[in-house]
C-alpha cells in the first residue's frame, strides 16, 4: 500500500481512502501496524481539529435516531459528520451497534456524513486505540464533527469521555416509579444530559424526567471546565426533530466557552498523556495476559478467595512465577 | 521480636499488642515485612469477623463527632470498636485526621475502642495494604466493629469501600443554593448517606437534604446487594446522639440481609481477589517508580501533549527505554 499516496488522498476529504485507512489501523497484523504508524505520522501535521462528541445511551432510548436527526441537521448546515462507535461487546453480541447502516438510512446516503461501525474486537483496549487512531484520521479528512458513540458496556463511557470533547447522555423519560437507573458514576462525565423522546404523551414524563436530572446535577460539585449553568440536561425529541438546534447551541457554548478559557486545548493535552500512560501500563501488564500467566492467576486467586493465602502472599507467589517464564 | 507471642496476646485482645503489631505492618524495613507476613499468617485462622464499616465526608460535616457518639453507642451496647484510617495526603499535611485524639476524647478513653491514626504514608497503594493488614489485625483481636474512615482525598474511598463490608457517606445540610458539592462517583459506593447535623436551626435544612438525596439514590440503578429501599439517606445529630440507633439498627438489617443472601461472603472474596490482583499489577507498574523512569515517562508525556508524538508511538519508545534499563 502506498501510504503517500493514501494520506494526500485523506486530506483530500477522500471517504474511500479514509475508510481503507481505518480497516489498516483496525488490523493487527505488524506490517499493517507499521504502516498505520507511519499514516497517522504523516497525518498529523494537518493541523485540522473536530468537534469530537461522545455520546452515550442504553438500547431503546432511541441513540440510532436522535444520531440521525441531530448528524441531518449539522450536514443541512453545510458541516461533515463523521458517526464512530466504541463497542466492545460487539464480538459477542455478534454485531455491531452501527452494524445496521438502514437504522441511520438518511445520514449514510449524505455526501458530508461519514458512517463507521464498531470494529469486532473484545478486548476494550484495543477498541480504544483504534477508534482514537479513526477519530485521528476523520480530522485530519476535515471533517468538522466526530460523534463517538457507546451504548456503554464495562469501562466504555471511560474510554468515549477520554476521547471527546463533550460527552452527552442521551436518556428516555421514566415512567412514573418505572426508574431507568442511569450507571452510577456516569454523570461524572456528562456535559449534557438530553432526555429524548419529548414528544406525545411521553412529554409530561420527560419533563419530570428533565426535573429530576437537572436536580440531581444541581448536587454535584462543579468542575473547572464548566460555566455557569453546566451539565445541563436537556429535552429532546430525535423523532420530531424538536430541541436539537437548542441542543446543538448548548454544545457550541460550551466548547466555545472552553476554548476561551484554555480547558478544550489542556483537555485535549491531558488527553494525549492519559493514553500515552495507558499504553505504558497496558504494555507491562501484557505479561498477565499470557495462558500461562491467566491460569496460575487463577489458581492463586482461588486460594485468596478461599482464605488460604493473603493478597500479599499469593502476589509475592505470582510475581516469583512471571520471573521463572 | 517473638511473632508467636505477639499472636497469642493479640488473639486475647491485648491493645498493646494489637498496637505493636500494627506498626510492624506499617514498616517499611524488609525483615519487619518478613515478621508481618508470618504474624498474618498466624492470625489468618482465627475465623473472626468484625463488621467492616468505611465511612467518608469532608473536613466540616462532624466527622469525628460522629464517630465519637456512634462509637460510644456501640461501646454501651457491649460491642468493642475499631477505628482505622485512611487518609493518603497525611504526610502532606504535616498530620493523620486521627492524629488528635482529644477531638475523640470520650471514645479513646473506652476500653473497647481502639483508634489508630493514619500512618503517614504519601503512597495509597502503601497506606492501602498497612489498613487492610491493620483490619485482620483488628479482628484477629476479636473486634466486633471495625470502622475505617477517609476523607476523600483522590480514590481513597474506593480502596475504603474495596475493603468494607458497608460504606457508609456522610454529609451535612446543605443552606439553600449553597450546594455542597458530593463527590462524582462517590454515591456509587454508598450504602448509606447520613445527613449529620439535624439538629436545632440545621433541622429544616437537613430534611431538605435527606429528601433531595433520598430522591437522588432513585435515579440510581439497583445493585444485586441491595435489598429494597437501599441505597437510603437518613438524618443523623451525632452531637445530640439523636437518629444514631436508627442508622444502627438499618446497617445491621443491611448487613443480615446480606450474610443470608450471600452477598456477604461472596463480596469479602471478591475483594481479596481484588486486592491479589492490585498487589500483581502494582508490582509489574513499579518499574515505572524509578526516577530513571519517571524522567523517561515526563519527557515523553511532553512532547505527547504537544503534539509531537502520538501515545502509541511514544509508548513504544517508553517500553524500548525500559527493556535497556
Amino acid at each position: 500500500m502506498d501510504i503517500e499516496q493514501l494520506a494526500e488522498k485523506i486530506l483530500a476529504g477522500d471517504r474511500r481512502a479514509l475508510a481503507r485507512a481505518i480497516t489498516l489501523v483496525e488490523s493487527r497484523r505488524e506490517d499493517h501496524r507499521a504502516q498505520a504508524t507511519e499514516l497517522l505520522e504523516r497525518l498529523s501535521t494537518s493541523g485540522r481539529q473536530a468537534l469530537r462528541i461522545g455520546l452515550s445511551g442504553t438500547p431503546g432510548v432511541g441513540k440510532s435516531t436522535f444520531i440521525e436527526s441531530f448528524g441531518m441537521l449539522l450536514t443541512g448546515q453545510g458541516l461533515r459528520v463523521a458517526v464512530l462507535a466504541v463497542d466492545p461487546s460487539s464480538a459477542r453480541s455478534g454485531g455491531s451497534i452501527l452494524g445496521d447502516k438502514t437504522r441511520m438510512e438518511r445520514l449514510s446516503r449524505e455526501p458530508g456524513a461519514f458512517i463507521r461501525p464498531s470494529p469486532s474486537q473484545t478486548h476494550l483496549g484495543g477498541v480504544a486505540r483504534r477508534t482514537r487512531e479513526a477519530v485521528a484520521l476523520c480530522e485530519a479528512a476535515g471533517f468538522d464533527v466526530v460523534l463517538i458513540e457507546t451504548v456503554g458496556v464495562g469501562q466504555s463511557e471511560t474510554v468515549v469521555s477520554e476521547m471527546s470533547d463533550l460527552f452527552l447522555l442521551l436518556l428516555a423519560p421514566a415512567g412514573g416509579d418505572e426508574l431507568q437507573g442511569v450507571k452510577r458514576g456516569i454523570m461524572e462525565m456528562a456535559d449534557l444530559i438530553l432526555i429524548n423522546k419529548a414528544d406525545g404523551d411521553l412529554k409530561p414524563a420527560a419533563t419530570r424526567t428533565c426535573a429530576d436530572y437537572s436536580g440531581a446535577l444541581r448536587l454535584l460539585r462543579k468542575r473547572p471546565q464548566d460555566p455557569e449553568g453546566f451539565p445541563k440536561a436537556l429535552m429532546v425529541s430525535a423523532i420530531e426533530e424538536q430541541g436539537l438546534a437548542e441542543a446543538w447551541n448548548e454544545m457550541q457554548a460550551l466548547a466555545n466557552w472552553r476554548k476561551e478559557n484554555s480547558h478544550w486545548a489542556a483537555n485535549r493535552a491531558a488527553q494525549a498523556r492519559y493514553w500515552f500512560d495507558q499504553e505504558v501500563r497496558h504494555a507491562l501488564l501484557a505479561r498477565l495476559e499470557t495462558d500461562a500467566s491467566k491460569a496460575e492467576m487463577e489458581r492463586l486467586s482461588a486460594e485468596v478467595s478461599e482464605g488460604r493465602l493473603s493478597p500479599a502472599a499469593a502476589a509475592e507467589r505470582m510475581l516469583a512465577a512471571l520471573k521463572a517464564q
